[in-house]
């Protein structure tokens, strides 16, 4: 069993209950992080930590708990759970009140949840095969870079891969690959140049992301941070996707077309490589 | 103290909670409706019922209950809260599981939450005086027809409406109004020509606005549903809301400007008047 922080509290994970008046459950109002564990030890929490400040910002929530609030708990929800590789899940609602599209009084409390997964994360099988992604149109909500929980469409996107027997989705609008499902997505083109996104209110601004192109720009490859097309997706020779459980994931098969020679390229599993011993370095 | 329901259970509102890892708080991946209560009893429950059933057969969401466990509970509700007007909340989810953007298991229970409040809808003060809006850009995902809790931009529209004092906003995408924040948008044109936006991915297929369309027909008044424009609005003579618990609400000032002599107008309050007497004789 699971021991969960739910408010201030470690319970048995059964026992970890929320409020149906909660404005996570009632209207999707929440913001989370998800935050990777390697040795016990956290990846970037800092980073973490200043991408939910922002998002609650945008979404003008206060937040009751301070940093280091909120680093206790991660470490010893850790320690709890005798996490040595996984995640710690955090999200903060605005917490619970009689349902009005309008914000509850102010000083009504936070709903702050914390749980941990275990997952092997170095050694992860689908990273030494890579993975097949759909393209699916991208019909979420125009702040796609505040981290909310409205997961509703990745999760159905998410299953229509499962269905045709991928294992993830690449999101499109307007012809211009957006991100994936939960990840920032990234083709490198024949000339060798890695090209993803650029950061706007379309995608998630990835803590990953961001080390990731530190450590693209260390190796001196080449970046471009800008829209990419369906039909450079159909020319590139590599692929992959990044996020904070997935580290670099090399992307082998995009809608039914074999990507390069349908194996993990130099690219993404150097990126894996040095993320991973970066990453190793700098948990605390 | 309210009495709510929780997984077939009546409780205490204090005691009503679910799992922090139901699917409705981490994903929201849940429905919802809204039925109105009028001298105790129900308004349009197969209305309600019969769109819930589309909004969960649209996510692939099972029910675990039939109509008939539902309008129990709704019946119940009212009976233990001894309420005479207002409405019973109605959330469905798809259950509790460990998280994961998958669907949980087949056979994972739905979550049902039901809970009532007190309202007062026929007398409403706002009814009698109108209300204003604001015009909010529509940044709302590609798939409103479906009741899901992903109401986070409805609820920050609402906000930014309060704070300029304004009781409501109306969604504008590409110059043109798709509908309120919790309702369905209709104009009056010169010609006395109600128009509405037609039925589309791009709007909820309103309980209400079916039965106010209805009403306008039976007293022979020109109807037509399609998109209108921020222009249009700024020439129309009358402006009102429509749903389950506003009935017909007029709309007297938008984005700053007065609407016809900035009074409730005579289409809406007529169709307030009939709707409601339509209800109170249909309600069962």
């Amino acid at each position: 069993m699971r021991t969960v922080f739910v408010n201030g509290n470690y319970v048995d994970e059964n026992d970890a209950k929320i409020s149906v008046f909660d404005r996570g459950f009632l209207f999707a109002d929440g913001v989370y992080e998800v935050t990777s564990v390697l040795g016990g030890k956290l990846v970037d929490f800092e980073g973490h930590f200043s991408r939910l400040t922002r998002s609650l910002s945008e979404l003008e929530m206060g937040l009751d708990v301070s940093r280091d609030d909120l680093l206790g708990m991660h470490r010893e929800l850790v320690l709890r759970n005798n996490l040595d590789e996984g995640l710690v899940y955090l999200q903060v609602t605005r917490g619970a009140a009689d349902r009005d599209f309008a914000f509850p009084p102010e000083g009504t409390p936070n709903t702050i949840v914390g749980f941990t997964q275990s997952l092997n994360l170095i050694n992860s099988e689908k990273a030494k095969t890579g993975i097949s992604v759909i393209f699916v149109e991208d019909l979420r909500w125009g702040r796609c870079d505040i981290k909310t929980v409205q997961l509703l469409y990745p999760s159905l996107a998410s299953m229509q891969a499962r269905k045709k027997g991928k294992q993830g989705a690449w999101f499109v609008r307007d012809g211009f690959i957006t991100e994936g499902t939960a990840n920032n997505a990234y083709i490198v083109t024949k000339e060798g140049t890695i090209v993803t996104r650029d950061l706007s209110p379309s995608i998630l601004s990835g803590i990953t992301r961001k080390a990731v192109l530190a450590c693209a720009d260390k190796l001196q490859m080449k970046v471009e941070e800008r829209a990419f097309s369906v039909d450079e997706v159909a020319d590139a020779v590599e692929a992959f996707t990044t996020a904070a459980t997935i580290f670099v994931m090399p992307v082998v098969e995009i809608e039914g077309k074999q990507v390069g020679d349908g194996k993990p390229g130099p690219v993404a599993r150097k990126l894996r490589e040095i993320y991973i011993e970066e990453s190793l370095k700098a948990a605390t």
